[in-house]
């Protein structure tokens, strides 16, 4: 079901116990190949994060996208990026901004699952990337403010994330220090560390 | 792949173009059945968690477990939902608190994708229990102070989200109002009132 290359690295992770190969094949490369992602593709990855749950239902992501054949558009999203990040981010085909509505549209108020929201439907999104033989790698290293007055991104909402999107490509034609994060193996705390049961710290069993 | 009784409503989503079944047949029951959740299951969904993606790599999630056979755990656990939840949550067969570390283990400094990244590592959890049969309702309904207390939550944690997980059943047991949303349609947005690019509330054509 996963479209790979065979000759590119695939960085699959390590479980401990079998998980989904949607999940275990998926991870963050630095280096883009420069094929473009279809329409049909990309229309895809943002049907499944309208479908991630939501607190009452909000919805709060809003996606802003930017395809590399739009070059003006692309550049106007590139300059959103922190600079360690556009210097790689810039051979994507696409470039998405994960904006986050901070209120509920029904009566202004808070919504503290909001920001958390968004990370669900980035999730599925990247779900659908993987099981289409795209790579997406997530980034928090954006410029906000410059966000808000190139897209007019109104009160309350905030961008939040940006992605790049597209296919892997070796890892041979990134600066050095890239390279080197795009080689390396995958790490993760045990689940010891992270799934108590009775109170903080104790492991669970099951787990 | 994916098991479940064909007597009980699958709610699958409706999607606009196709997506992948992992995500268009995960929804949130009200009702769950009494049968148990295997440790491998359980160990299996955490493990999905743990591979998930985050800023840093700071895997900013922690779960506390309690499953129906230790009673008293699950009791306690039970008590940081607000009623509302609670009321129908209590069948199922296991409960989950998600908690956030909001700033980085390595510095102290504020993590912005802390929240996020938990949204980020439960959906790959969601996505490991639908392909195992398995079904999530996500709350943002808890009492955080109470679970802060109980569990002797560190500073600078906090408990955000609560999760019923178990095998769905038939909605017929559930009060009224709660069966009525059990059975109802799955609603979205339409991707062009989410899906932007070049500004805000501009659609974008390939979504």
């Amino acid at each position: 079901m996963i479209t790979e290359s065979s000759s590119l690295p695939t960085k699959r992770a390590t479980p401990s116990v079998p998980i989904h190969e949607l999940l275990a094949e998926r991870w963050s490369p630095y280096s883009f190949s420069a094929r473009a992602v279809t329409t049909a593709d990309l229309g895809a990855l943002f049907e499944a994060a309208r479908w991630a749950a939501s607190s009452y239902n909000e919805q709060p992501w809003t996606y802003i996208v930017a395809v590399k054949a739009e070059a003006k558009e692309y550049e106007r999203m590139l300059s959103c990026l922190v600079p360690t990040n556009s210097v790689w981010a810039k051979a994507a085909p696409v470039l998405v901004l994960g904006v986050v509505s901070l209120r509920f549209a029904k009566d202004g108020k808070a919504n503290p699952a909001a920001v958390h929201d968004l990370g669900l439907a980035t999730a599925s999104l990247v779900v659908e990337a993987t099981s289409r033989g795209l790579s997406v790698h997530q980034m928090i290293g954006i410029i906000p403010e410059r966000a808000r007055v190139l897209y007019r991104i109104p009160e309350h909402s905030e961008a939040l994330t940006a992605m790049a999107i597209g296919y892997k490509a070796s890892a041979d034609e990134l600066p050095e220090g890239l390279r080197e994060r795009d080689l390396a193996a995958r790490q993760r705390k045990p689940a010891s560390q992270f799934v108590f049961t009775g109170q903080w710290g104790q492991p669970f069993a099951g787990a």
